[in-house]
């Protein structure tokens, strides 16, 4: 394990450019470049008009076309206020042109929004992963508040769904076919603050994180037009309470392929539940630790550590729990062109983890 | 007082450009293009190696060249890390190009660096202020450690400086006159932590604000070759006691034009001192408020509030408490193109306070 870089302001997501170098997004609204070995080399040039950095919002994910090469374009997740009604505001994605020299990203537009927007700073999601097809998910929160966790059931708005849109930003084809009403771009539902996502690099499938409630932290293989159920089911309680928020099970509802109802990962043994927030997550798919191929690794906030799971098919077989005694919130990891894993700290510093 | 700007991530420095659009600087290592309402219309491209963001450090002020109409160059302190020892660090002043846009600071060179980096994560100054001359004033704390307040009166170091420099880094001819092996960029000396500074309007002199310890918060008229006294004289207290740091005058040094034994401004009756921990200053040119006219404007961290002091050529003759109800740390104030004071918070707000 090795520091690469400290005094990044609240780091949130990265994308490694083909010649090793990374781009680091800031939650406070930097992007920066970042060299292989965690040099800052600088701050990327960037307007995102009416950004908002406050609570858990700000500039969150940065994620490379799958033509970057060709096309360099880069798309980034944000809170957006609604310029209309400064108190709402809402998941958005915005899409720019990384010049040759990675110093400015251009042209850069909004192609998507989450709507409604809303009067929160909280559960915004919002991982931005590409498909096979070059299809883009957007994993959307659920906003939090009482009223707007409801909303994760409703198909006519985006709180707490996954979205699979183009790279224009209009619903992807493919999607699942949702009843009249439904927002087209909608690819699966029923999540809270879904804030990891990872394809798998045997399937293809998305497969994502998801902050419970208290308790309740789930890993989900989030499949077309299912429905992973919050708030009516769930395996966490309400805060502050012993009370379930619902049964674990409901029909018509698809189950977590891991959950979580402790800090630390140790069995649940009744009373007050809490959660390791789980943040983001990344499938190894290196050789240069063995061990950990086909792996999915998954960042810890509240928990302060690493998991790694082991699979089997789509089955989580098990858990290990790494780098505790760091004692980091962990917001993101990545794997590197060298094979290691490349971790964001809330505190601000880039790690690598590998041999 | 309007609230023009939220979100900003610990703003430290700002700049208007002469479109009425404004330049903040966020000790993260952010450079912020703001309209003249406040809206962040985006991130200027920028590279700044071995920044450091640490402690007090980071990116700090930021000034536009005398002759910015013609040749667009800024300039910009910050904390840097010594490439070969990573432990060391200290205030540099970087020179660079805006593009036209105000998109990209390019052709940043590192003009100036403070000496000798040391093993401190405070006590870095670092305004940029240019006199009617055209030389730049930096400011430069002492770098906080036992050791180091001391080399405050050691004219072969950097601690506790102001320098005056050319736009190429040089000392500036007309710098006062040193004994041999002194740095002869050296302006003034004997300051802790000059963390403010302003030009006064009538005579061109260069007035700053210093952080005393306990207590022993400054103002001075920081003129050619004078010896401010720190450590060897000062009104302030060591930390966590009442014992005096050393006596309030002494032969061969300059006492301050103003000074706060009490976080309030309240008269100290004894006992332990506190600090208002005074930041950014500004003298109000303005005609929008007419009473303000000539005043000086003084941020306030620890005090969460502006002072307006009151001068008679070159003596302090008041102090008035300003925006204590807002409960904010103020960290910089300057006057707008609209005759109105504008103000960074360290919670990261631009605020507008006039008609």
């Amino acid at each position: 394990m090795t520091t690469r870089a400290t005094g990044l302001s609240s780091p949130w997501g990265m994308a490694f450019l083909l010649d090793g170098r990374l781009l680091v997004t800031e939650r406070t609204g930097g992007l920066k470049l970042l060299s292989g070995e965690g040099s800052v080399l600088g701050n990327v040039g960037l307007a995102l008009p009416n950004l908002v950095v406050e609570g858990q919002g700000g500039l969150m994910d940065v994620a490379l076309d799958p033509a970057f090469a060709s096309n360099g374009r880069v798309y980034l997740s944000f809170s957006e206020r609604d310029p209309g009604n400064p108190a709402l505001n809402g998941t958005a994605v915005a899409r720019g042109e990384l010049s040759a020299d990675a110093r400015t990203l251009s042209n850069v537009t909004v192609i998507y929004r989450q709507q409604p927007k809303v009067a929160s700073t909280a559960h915004f999601g919002s991982r931005l992963v590409f498909d096979r097809e070059g299809r883009l998910w957007v994993t959307l929160g659920d906003r939090r508040t009482n009223e707007q966790r409801g909303f994760a059931q409703d198909l006519t708005r985006g709180n707490g769904k996954v979205v699979r849109i183009t790279t224009d930003g209009a619903p992807a084809p493919g999607n699942p076919t949702w009843p009249a009403g439904a927002l087209a771009e909608t690819w699966s539902y029923g999540l809270r603050n879904p804030q990891g996502a990872a394809v798998h690099p045997a399937t293809g499938d998305l497969w994502t994180s998801d902050h419970g409630p208290q308790g309740g932290d789930e890993i989900n293989r989030t499949v077309a037009g299912a429905n992973f159920g919050w708030p009516l089911a769930s395996h966490g309680q309400e805060y502050g309470t012993t009370t379930p928020v619902g049964p674990q099970t409901l029909a018509g509802t698809v189950g977590p392929a891991w959950v979580w109802n402790t800090r630390d990962g140790q069995p649940w043994t009744g009373g007050a539940m809490s959660s390791p927030a789980p943040a983001g997550i990344s499938f190894y798919t290196g050789t240069a630790v063995p061990q950990w191929n086909g792996n999915l690794f998954v960042t810890s906030l509240a928990g302060r550590a690493l998991w790694r799971l082991t699979l089997d098919g789509n089955t989580v077989t098990g858990q290990e729990r790494l780098l505790a005694s760091r004692n980091q919130r962990l917001r993101d990891v990545e794997q590197g062109p060298d094979g290691a894993l490349y971790l964001l700290t809330d505190d601000g510093q880039l790690l690598r983890y590998g041999p």
